[in-house]
């Protein structure tokens, strides 16, 4: 097996020779396992998809039962499991986000939010943050404002990158999260003003940004960009791709806010990736704009049967157990207090960040200078450090998220008390390969 | 299920007050049916994708082991499945197309494919072809030769686009296939010239473009494409997301041709679209681009393992019950004769065109004038002979592919030849339907 994976698969985002991809030989619940009796507490979620964890059996029999009667069928047609999913993922949504485009994944969801948006408005440009991540398609990964981005930057995209609240390495010298808060809106008024108000289709934001490093805004700061919005005629895209479906102790993240979008996109934790599924959730205002005119995108497998089938026994299941209510009591009665304990025993923990089953550690060099553990975007030896520490979490049995100088703790949403702990005490042990780095 | 439908589900190329999605409750190889007891012989293959026929029990199984086994593991593992499919892909492709690069679907194929070619030739520019279609991301859809690229089309986006052969409606005013061979290659020259070669990262084709028409290339044409690459440094692309899998009659379109391009671009066939999956095939040279750089693309579900399982059991059956060959049997033997045979008697039927189960007829308000039974990109009133002819197919028991003045009998590789006549006879009585509207 591993012989034709190095044959024959190519992988995503790696150089194709410096890898070595684990062999997995099965999952369940919250740990995966290899071939040589190595188990891992799954403390990454895989890409921070499997909410439900591993192997839901409830899922498994949805995906068995759906594949039984009807694998497949073009998005033309109406079909039994397409309407309840679209049903329960507008029941959960905010507002008045009761249409659903469905996709494949969160990039096409993207894709088609900003093409909603740009045929809505009749305008051109999308304002995204620096510190986001929204996909790897053409327009995807132009709105994108992380490294991975550049080789596949068009100065033409029409994207234009402000700077997004994120108090622990402000952009605008804040010293409180109110004074964050009102600077990072001040900044994007100012933006808005210099590009043009009347040329901005929309502005889109991860609502609690994901792999950039997970930065909650500060109160006040989503109701704002939505005033902002409303006052320039802009549409606003919340990208919940990683953030929704119980991420963060909620359905949505947006729900923490009180803030409800014109168009919020989603994938990930809809179905926790059994089967490829996102999608785009409309207002009725941008649905209206597709009513007698065509909407002009579309996608062989949208709503795809088997897809929507393991997404309705995901979000029943997922209400069935209280599972989003565990991942907001484990994240405030469990992770969040621990992590805080270690961030103080431990010198390269600069902060802790995070709500539900969502959280950074921001690792550090220095805690009063905070400079990053490592560089920005370091690779080779410049990264050993972060590299050191991935290589202790798994030798502790854990499975890390680790991006830049962060090491996220995203564990399944239906993580116990009891396999968090185990999983919080191996990081705590492996954060000693972290501090071996700090001056 | 239809009020869901109605209430939350946003289709897909469509103005949402103004489709009436037919109710789908089940499928079984050639046939799906209504609630209402209406059963279609499936001459569209849904989207061109069910190339095994509807709910093969092969694939079935393998889904619900798979499922049963490991749903999903991030991209950056090596599993069983994903190693097997992509090694039963590259065995498949022509030359040294050896590495596989998994997506969800054929537009992130082509995103993917473009991204590669531009970053292995550090040039900008992809020339593709007018009549072509390969998805509505944003690169894919800039790179659409139909209409549904233009609310979508950006002026920036790199993408120049040219004329291929098509002899029916030849753009060179050719009165010969090799004319209009020799014609559309010193065209491309020309207009490689006018753009400047050095600038130019790839050229992209469909091998036999499919929903613009399914013209099928001269002999000599993408060995004369390939050799104009070639002298010019440029990366061939072939689009064989709908050709592929056994469309035509082989494995791929290229086949035929014993043409073998730097990147294959695949999706629908390779596993009938059971579970979302797509994908690029990778030469040995543009692969070792990516061996010490990082390729900077991926997805969350690249390589997703029930998608991988259903491909793996895709592939296997067709190869065990000899479906590419009955594929090609059927085309030449039954489907081919025919409609050529109906052409004679229809004054409506200007041409046939076509190879195994992908097939055309080009309609026409008069054979000598060849003029389009409708206008190109035709709605409402102007439309009406076409969606007469289409709802005439329905009354008779068939579901056709339609698409401006065409249909397309593209049903399933797994057509039984008393299927094929069963359907071929009612095409030939809904025919009357078009006929009623020559001159």
């Amino acid at each position: 097996m591993k012989a034709a994976d190095r044959a024959h698969v190519f992988h995503s985002w790696s150089a194709q020779g410096l890898i070595d991809p684990l062999p997995i030989a099965g999952a369940e619940g919250s740990y995966f396992w290899d071939y040589d009796g190595n188990r891992y507490l799954d403390f990454s979620s895989q890409l921070v998809n499997t909410n439900i964890g591993h192997q839901h059996p409830k899922v498994v029999a949805a995906i068995q039962e759906q594949a039984a009667k009807l694998c497949t069928i073009a998005p033309g047609f109406a079909v039994d499991v397409r309407s309840e999913a679209a049903r329960l993922v507008a029941e959960r949504t905010p507002g008045d986000l009761d249409k659903i485009f469905f996709t494949n994944g969160g990039a096409e969801a993207v894709e088609n939010a900003v093409r909603m948006a740009r045929l809505h408005t009749g305008r051109a440009k999308v304002l995204s943050a620096y510190r986001s991540y929204h996909g790897a398609t053409a327009t995807a990964i132009n709105l994108t404002g992380d490294p991975r981005r550049w080789p596949s930057d068009t100065a033409s995209s029409g994207v234009v990158h402000f700077w997004g609240p994120f108090l622990y390495r402000s952009a605008f010298h804040a010293e409180t999260e109110q004074q964050e808060c009102e600077r990072a809106l001040a900044h994007l008024e100012q933006t808005i003003a210099f590009e043009g108000p009347q040329s901005i289709a929309a502005i889109i934001l991860e609502t609690v940004p994901g792999t950039a490093g997970i930065m909650v805004p500060p109160p006040g700061y989503l109701a704002g960009v939505r005033e902002i919005c409303d006052r320039h005629g802009i549409v606003f895209i919340l990208d919940e791709v990683m953030a929704g479906f119980g991420r963060t102790g909620a359905w949505f993240a947006a729900d923490h806010f009180g803030v409800t979008p014109d168009l919020l996109t989603f994938a990930k934790g809809v179905n926790s990736g059994y089967v490829p599924l996102g999608g785009v959730a409309i207002s009725a205002e941008i649905a209206a704009t597709f009513d007698q005119r065509p909407y002009p995108g579309g996608l062989t497998y949208s709503g795809h049967p088997l897809a929507c089938a393991s997404a309705v026994a995901t979000m029943n299941a997922m209400a069935e157990e209280r599972i989003v209510e565990n991942a907001a009591d484990i994240g405030e009665r469990v992770i969040g207090p621990a992590l805080r304990e270690i961030a103080e025993r431990h010198p390269s923990v600069g902060e802790v960040r995070g709500m539900g089953v969502f959280w950074a550690l921001d690792l550090v060099r220095n805690k009063e200078t905070r400079e990053p553990l490592v560089p920005y975007n370091a690779s080779g030896a410049a990264n050993a450090p972060m590299a050191e520490f991935a290589a202790a979490c798994k030798r502790g049995g854990i499975w890390p998220f680790v991006n830049m100088n962060r090491t996220h703790v995203v564990p399944a949403c239906t993580i116990t008390e009891a396999e968090a702990k185990e999983g919080l005490a191996a990081l705590d042990e492996a954060l000693a390969a972290a501090d071996a780095h700090t001056v």
